[in-house]
């Protein structure tokens, strides 16, 4: 039932990408292995095939490291003492798996593990191959009526979850996202799906907002550029006072989830926030950034990050999807087969604001 | 038993202090009239005199506004309304009074209230004159054993409290202070009131830092400057690894209590943090600074703020100094009479590090 | 503008109402006085009526209290201090006012105020009359499309909010309710308006039942009754064992909301409730009821009450109504008029499992 | 080194005991064996003896089960995949190991655990031989200044800082600690160490008060009996009134810490509260109690349970042990060598208020 070699697409060097056929290993008693059905592509695959790292993760020729890590499939092998599991289960598959035993893993920060092995994060192997192997608790089971693409993606909707987590959100709250890609689009989706009063969508791109806009959005704003001689202060005044004269937030945003990374709009949210709000950094961009921290000191901003997913996050976005509270497939603007997988990866590099979530088949 | 007039030390202009005789008010049924004991004076006192303005609030000529707001004294008339204090209870005075019908208000939250009435921020008079009218629940009785020095230092112990307020701070956790002046010392000796396992303070100066471990901090840490060719990154790493390996902070501190506003000191501290950590801002400096967003990001940092002090901390301020879990006579190095009020704020303004506290003195 | 005399609704001794004349007063400077629109019939309206007490608080012969404290109406006078609202305002009006000054109000916990004024509770006046006289920030200006009847009974949906709040309730939640009365079903409401992955209703009517089925819960459970020979402990496990296996709890329900004070609810609900667990008691039934303390002990199970309303809660209420998330029409099965009052007042007090809601239109 | 048989001491029969020569069997290579140094005897350990069960855990004849969960060690053998630690390490053992795999264990809730590995909770073997086995991450090193009767007395440490963390206690809180038999009494020491306003001890016995008054607490307080004719209520009201009139406790306790399991305790402790008060249940009596619902309910008091510890909790009480904050010798009032324990077994059965902790030395 299983293959003796199977396929896999492989990082040979920055910016050298092959198929390679490798060999099936035994799995450990408490591991299954997935024939993979669907694989959504990150801006983290792209980067390691483009730069060879992200932070202290760092790809090194040698390493031959297969990419990919959102992923749905089939468990076609179960370990002798899974639980739960079998044979022919179509299973979401959180691609992180955590040591366990460290004092960060027991007690359920396990996001936070030194130890993890994070699918295609040097020098751990990701899951765009035939077969992928992970433990048996990482993988959930989705009903029927869930596709397998829709299961794939169910790994960023995670992504969205832990920033809404990280942001205690209410349905009461008033919130502005910033930053309309596929991380930004799905943490507007699953603030409308908690229930959310507002929920605005900030971008500089047209193109994007419009999507937004049609997608979950109560509304959207399109970021200005600074003007050549405004201070950064300025320019966040100006510009979070426009917001807030445009939307009904009151006398600010409850809740700022930023999911750019840039400056300008760290800067604005910072302002548009109300005395006590909660804000939640996800995007990444540069190591430091110019922070107005006497205007988040005297409104006692509570400011925190989120990275990836913790404990009891991966169910709940399974839920969403399978409730269709989230939709996901009106995100996927591209398909791929397995053997165009390195067209895939093009498009997603060429970063067209009409392509928002690429997904490429997995080997039959 | 209330005089008709009563001196007052009044901010005539930037630059510009004089004594002059005020005529006295009749006051609110719900106010008492405080015959003020002793006052401490606080930078933000000498900022006023030397620069008219504070963020967004400005002293205009004309505003003749009294000076002072850390005070204690004696009650000399209530209002009708007045519940629980009579003529003669000796009382630490809190002093801001909020407006108690906006949003913040009502969810205890007034330390944002927009109305805010604030004893020496402008236009409103301070508690540098023999007698200072105020609501009564913002007086509280102090015990005979507490004498009326202890009692007006109330106030920077309350700003202590509610930092560590802020931080959510519990006796198990490992706390690392930014800044040696006052308010960075109650910090660490509220922390070590509350019980905290590791509290160690940083400071540039040697004087700052000598009196910090012999008042409460259980190590100290003199922070360097960054070498002329070293990035923000490589400096902040360099140093938090440097106090990571003089003291016990386990895999980071649990929490940093930032007292100092200096921009290295808030970027050492996030690189010092562990995951999941709490950052409190307190030390105001710079509007904007650079901040290691994506350290931040990572680690999942809980940072926020701290101004002034919310419900609740000025009850467990004055139950710290009569206990004498948090003792505040050592920080008192120079003590004036009233007269010499404009001498006390010169000393202050010179800013040795050897002065930590002055007291003026009220009028007899 | 406002007449000099207006006429109430007057509980003149237990068992005995009446119309009367009241004599208009002057307003204080910081309240507003409302021409009552809508009022709707509580529980605690009729409970005085009958009883003459609730708990501590109790009515007294000779204290001329008028009933009601459900209301909506439209500003006719404003006091000099008042802000942000005008004569002509349309509003919904929160029914207790604190002191203001004691450190729960300060804490914003104003709902275990001592001092609370509370309309309808004795001594304090309610709201069935043509005036009523309110701090100007405990009315709520209300949108247009909103009618006077669903102002009037943000009332009873600011208590689900309430027991909402206590409960942290989040969009993941499992949610089971006891009770299907007005405010079991508000709260079923609020609960699907918070985006809950579940929420089902209990009841030991079918007639209630039914209605709750048709009006938010995604599912509804008749409560049976306990056998003669059962003890507490096995009929709490085999009904919760019943519960779960009716509906998708996992490991058990997330949040319980108590809203029938009924003994053998509190029973199941501990036994249906997963390991750490929250759990909210808003119904008021025995003083006592024998508890299954273990079981909540081991579970670590989050127990807490919910009583009246605290800070923000209002304004959210506001907001679930005007923006149809809930709706309240359906729950209104009975009108009257003003001069119908008492017949009104026998139609709660017959109990009749179909009427629900029933609301007495203000003097013209 | 590792002996091929040891000695162990053995529950054979609900009240029959003996000693026993066991194989050693090889360990997991995640496991380290521990020559057991010290054991400190539990109640449950007594109850196992005499009664066989302890709710769902159920002792049957054949499990031959080895008693005792309270013990330090030296390490003897450690498996390939430890990290960090070393034959001769002495250690601390956590006695009970999760399964690490489900949702509970994955969120750091792993003390709910159902597939959790408890030393002396059948049919798991204990402490009481010569080894013990245990997951490498439950021990914990001691530094040299700890002996190792300390390191084996911080079990019932750990279930008191677990008491404290479920109360969320702040070095700002009153709290009255109901009980002084050892987990009162260390919760009491626990309190105090993290610097606890006021810490008042409650028991029936003159003797364990006057301990308790020696050992950690700021007051003591003879619990009273009910009068033949008084209602729960009118007791728990007056018993209540009188611990206010004697202790200074502000509105009321700022947090309940319920060691004893007695209902009028529970029932007094709940009269006690103040409005938003925290109430931990940790003593086991009665599977159900007589429980004042309705005041718990309109004072919003926030009940919870404690049961064993969850993560983090026994690196803290280690620390408060070898920090000397929490001082456990005194509590240790017999002391029997290995061939004694059944001896020592009579001795806590006995119940004398005089014996507070019995400790059994491990095989040499």
């Amino acid at each position: 039932m299983v293959d003796q070699t199977y396929k896999a697409f492989v990082l040979k060097d920055v910016k050298q990408l092959a198929f390679e056929e490798r060999k099936t290993q035994p799995i450990k008693d408490t591991d299954v292995r997935v024939h993979v059905a669907q694989t959504g592509i990150c801006g983290s695959d792209v980067h390691y095939w483009q730069k060879g790292r992200i932070g202290k993760f760092v790809f090194e020729k040698g390493m031959d490291m297969i990419l990919g890590h959102e992923s749905s499939g089939v468990i076609v092998e179960v370990g002798d003492a899974v639980k739960g599991l079998k044979v022919g289960d179509r299973v979401a598959i959180e691609p992180g798996v955590p040591c366990r035993f460290c004092a960060l893993c027991r007690d359920g920060l396990y996001n936070h593990c030194d130890n993890m092995k994070f699918a295609a994060t040097p020098p751990d192997d990701g899951t765009l191959a035939k077969y992928y192997t992970v433990a048996y608790d990482y993988v959930y089971k989705i009903p029927d009526s869930m596709d397998m693409e829709e299961a794939a993606l169910v790994e960023p909707v995670s992504v969205a979850v832990q920033i809404c987590k990280r942001a205690r959100l209410q349905a009461v709250d008033r919130v502005v996202v910033f930053g309309c890609g596929p991380i930004g689009l799905l943490t507007q989706a699953v603030a409308k799906a908690y229930g959310c009063r507002t929920v605005i969508g900030c971008d500089i791109s047209d193109g994007r907002l419009e999507f937004a806009s049609k997608y979950a959005a109560d509304g959207v704003y399109k970021m200005p550029f600074k003007d050549a001689d405004e201070s950064d202060e300025t320019f966040a005044k100006r510009v979070s006072a426009d917001i807030k004269s445009k939307f009904d937030l009151g006398s600010g945003a409850d809740v700022i989830l930023e999911a750019s990374g840039a400056e300008p709009c760290i800067q604005v949210g910072v302002f548009l926030a109300k005395p006590e709000a909660r804000f939640v950094q996800a995007g990444m961009g540069r190591e430091f950034v110019s922070f107005p921290v006497t205007e988040a000191l005297v409104k006692q901003l509570n400011w925190t990050g989120s990275i990836r997913y913790s404990a009891g996050v991966y169910p709940i976005a399974v839920d969403l999807v399978a409730s269709g509270k989230v939709k996901v497939k009106p995100l996927i603007t591209n398909r791929f087969t397995f053997e165009q997988a390195e067209e895939a990866f093009e498009l997603v590099k060429a970063g067209r604001t009409d392509v928002i979530k690429v997904i490429i088949q997995g080997v039959q």
